[in-house]
This record gives structure tokens, sequence and C-alpha cells, in this order.
């Protein structure tokens, strides 16, 4: 396994002279109604509903996969000489198409990043290990899984000028994290955080297996992915309505489940009665591993 | 039907004073290659492939209904202190979630709009019409369909300050137009194209059916859509292998149909071999009335 310090050296091609220059104004906060309804606050709304503001510098790219409505995303900085680049939650399925992309975009792939161990998939982690040589895989070291980089709460994953935090939250599973970009003046206007399954628009992840707690993925959401900016980008792992994108404001207001109470909330995550994850026999055990492709023997 | 003069009269609320100053800077092009092989000139690898930079002047939703695997895209101009929003392309069965955003948002639903007669699934805009009052349904008026608004080339759909422009596209269909955002400072950067069914990522819509020519696509495409400026981002009607998002440049560059010279597209449309579609029937007839529920008889 690779130490992250010696990952960290990359931060050494941080330029502060490299960014976009493009900062969202910063509007009075006045509240509007609908119905004596509020709705979010005028600010938010003018600077939270939107893609990522981060035009000329970093690359973006929403991916998705539909047997398990799984989202790959895409980072690169394109100021790098190298174009580094970044994959968050890759789908073995569809790695040749995002191989594809990154070629045709001229990125070089450093990072395979997973915020957990999915249940529902298998991570393109392994595969992408095996096609591209050089790339460093990434999980939570809270997940017990493998990879060659073990992250935890504070780390950051450096691509190029782009920053990733390494926030924990679990509650869906033990090792879940979410990875937001920095908060710096060269990073990403608003923030993007990409919540894995923790926090998923207008829903979140179930806390039935896999050492999952619905007590703390509230604990969770709330202290770890609330507490940010209310503009912050939030893209998560899946959306099973086809909704793309959403904010923590957003969230904060209209989550059916994580705006309750705690008490509501665990009421809620212990009836949901959902059947038997029908991957999970394979995925996990795949994912434990970074999805290497070795037969993985299931249980049922 | 309303006349397109007294929709323009919106127009009278565009305020040179609004926009947020954010502009791509202009990086000299530069070619750079892989294995000798040329990618994207330099100058769209910093602006092309990143998502739209308005964040603080227009909101940007991309939808996806998965069935027919369609996009629909939400827009408003969220300074206009109504946020009046238009959807481009809605979908019947995902109505109620796109008008539960909308409400979320706070914004003003004024225009439904449709790249063309859709023959995969039944368009939402005579839902929206029946829910919100004061919706108008746009379409051209080449697609010989009903609609409040009948647009044709060079018309303009004002949605607060933010610009639709019409062009012309046929060739999937006879009716096929995209809708590309305006090229004035106020206006989205890069421009964002709504191409319908005429240009998909990386590939094209069929031309078996609806008056559709191939010959008249591949025109419709270099004439109206390649000659966009590069990094103008490509948001097409559907797309069947989960990319959410491309560029004029890529396509030019990537495109294994639309790169081809035109004899070699008109043979590879005419060898599709793409079974009967299978909605054809019922979406048709209920997509030249703009999708209201009525029975609509089938023909087998």
């Amino acid at each position: 396994m690779l130490k992250l310090q010696q990952l960290r050296i990359s931060s050494s091609l941080l330029s502060p002279k490299k960014f976009c220059n493009f900062f969202p104004p910063k509007n009075p906060s006045s509240v509007i109604t609908i119905n004596n309804k509020p709705i979010l606050n005028l600010s938010s709304q003018m600077v939270f509903h939107t893609t990522p503001s981060h035009a000329s510098k970093y690359l973006f790219r929403q991916l998705f996969e539909k047997d398990s409505s799984t989202y790959t995303y895409l980072l690169a900085d394109v100021s790098h000489p190298q174009k580094h680049a970044v994959l968050i939650d890759p789908v073995d399925k569809t790695v040749d198409r995002d191989l594809s992309l990154i070629h045709n975009l001229g990125l070089k792939l450093i990072y395979a990043v997973n915020t957990h161990v999915h249940a529902d998939h298998v991570t393109g982690t392994g595969m992408l290990k095996s096609k591209v040589s050089g790339v460093i895989s990434v999980i939570s070291k809270a997940s017990n899984a493998k990879a060659d980089l073990l992250v935890e709460s504070g780390d950051r994953i450096v691509v190029g000028d782009l920053v990733l935090e390494v926030l924990p939250t679990p509650g869906h599973t033990v090792g879940c994290v979410t990875y937001v970009t920095g908060d710096g003046p060269d990073q990403p206007q608003p923030r993007i955080a990409f919540t894995g399954d923790a926090l998923l628009i207008r829903g979140c992840g179930r806390t039935d297996f896999q050492g999952g707690s619905s007590a703390e993925l509230y604990k969770s959401v709330h202290s770890q992915i609330f507490s940010l900016p209310e503009e912050t980008l939030v893209y998560p792992a899946h959306d099973y309505k086809g909704f793309t994108v959403s904010t923590v404001g957003e969230e904060k207001q209209y989550n059916p489940r994580l705006t309750k109470d705690k008490e509501t909330f665990k009421s809620i995550m212990e009836n949901l009665n959902l059947a038997y994850p029908k991957m999970i026999d394979v995925a996990v055990p795949a994912n434990m591993v970074c999805g290497l492709q070795d037969p993985v023997p299931t249980t049922h």
C-alpha cells in the first residue's frame, strides 16, 4: 500500500495563479414563500441550483450505469500539464466507456476512488488498474477493504490542483466516506460533495447491512454534510428517479427522511422492508478487494 | 395559438446589467497528440468539457426518464423576479417529479418545449398545461403538430434573460429543431445546445420514420450544430450508454457516424436494421397534439 504522504507530494503542483477567477456573487439572504411555505432563501436560489462553475480549469463529467442506477464521476484538472484525472465510483460494466472518454479527452487517470464497499454492483477499480498502469485505488481505511491507498478523516486526495477532502460518513456501511472538493479560491465554486450512499437526492442509503446503523447515518449526514455551505452541490452514487444533482440547502429542506428528528429517522429506516440486495453476495466480496476479477464464490 | 411576437414582449425584461460577469479565458489553440493521434486542441480542453458556467444567474438541471432513456432539461433565470423557467422535452411519466422540483426551487414554469414529435415516449407537455395554468407549449411549425407556439428558424424563446434560439435540424424527423442558448455576454458560457435526436453523444437519431432523411440529417448537423463554437455543450434528448453531456468539438472529432463523409453516413443509416419503434403508434399521435391525455387509438 502506498503511503498518503508520498502521494501528497503531487500537491506541490498546486499553483495559486492557475485558477479561473470566478466567484459567485454573495447575495444577501431573503426568505421567500409559496402558499406561506418558505422555500430556499434567495441567496441559495441565486447560487445553489446550478452546475459547477469551474469551466475553464476543471473538467467534470457525470456518467450513469443503468442496471444499478450508479453514477460515476470523472474529474480532472485540465490546466495540469498531464491533465490528471480521478474516477469516483467506477462500475466494472462501464470501464471501457469511461476509458474511451478519458482517452478522447486526453486525460491521464491517476486515481480510482470508491466512496464505500458497494453491495449492488462490482466496482471498476480492479479493471481500471489492470488496464491503465499506475492507477491508484482508493477506499476508506474504515471499510477494511484492500486498496493502494486507505484514507481517513482529514486526508486529501490531490489531482492536479483539485483537492478532494475525506469526510467520514458511516451509517449506510461502516466505511462510507464523502469526498468534498476543497474550500480554497482555486477550487470549484460551489464546492462539490460526492456523498456516495450516505446522502441521496431526497433519500439516503439503507442501513440494514455491512455494519449499517441508522443512528450513525443520521449523525454523519447532519454533522459532516449538512454542515457544508448550503450551495454545495450534492452528487450521490445513485439516483433511482432521474435526478442528477442536488444541493446541501435543498436536502436540508426537502429530504423526506433526513429533515426528520433522529428518532423518526431511525423508525423510517427500520421499517423500509426492503428486499435482500440481489447483488450483495457477489459484489461485496469482490469490492472488498477493489473489484479484482478473480472468481468470487457466492453464498446462495 | 399565441403569436411569437406577443411572447417576445418578455424580452423587454432583459437587463444587460443582470448577468454574472464570468467569461472563460480565451486560450490559444494548440494541437496535442496521444500516440500520434491528435486529440482535442488545448483551447477546447480548457474550456469545452465542463458543465455550464452560469452559476449565479441561471439554473440548470438535467433529468432522466429511464424507460425511454430520455433527458428532460429544466432551465430558469433565477435572477428574474418570478424565476421564469422552461422545461425542454418533458416526459408524461415524470411530470410530477419535475413539478415537485420546480416547486421546491421556487420557479415559475412558463414554457414546455419539445425538440420534435417523439416516437418513443409521450411528451409531458399536455399534462403540464393541465396542471400549471399559463404554461405555453412549444414545438416547431415544421412538425405539423399542435402547440400554443409554433417556432421556426431564427425565432427566440425568452425565459427571463435567457434566450433559446431555434435552429432547424430536420432529418431524424421532418420537424426537428435544436434550441441553443444565445450568444450574448449575459448568456451561459459556453453556449448550450439542446439537440434533441438530431445529434446524440457519439450517435444520432434514426432516419427511417416521420419524414426522416439521412441526407437531411447530415446537412442539418453539419450546417447548424457543427458550425457552433467547439466549446458549445451538447445536451441531447437521449443517451443509452450513460453519457450526460458532450461538446460540439468532441462530436466533430469522435462521433462515429457524423465524422464520416455524407455517402458513408447515408450508408450507415440505411443499414442500421433497427426494430420497429415499439411506442411509435401510441406516442406519435399523442405527441402531435402535445401529449394531451385523450385516448389515442393504436394501429396495431
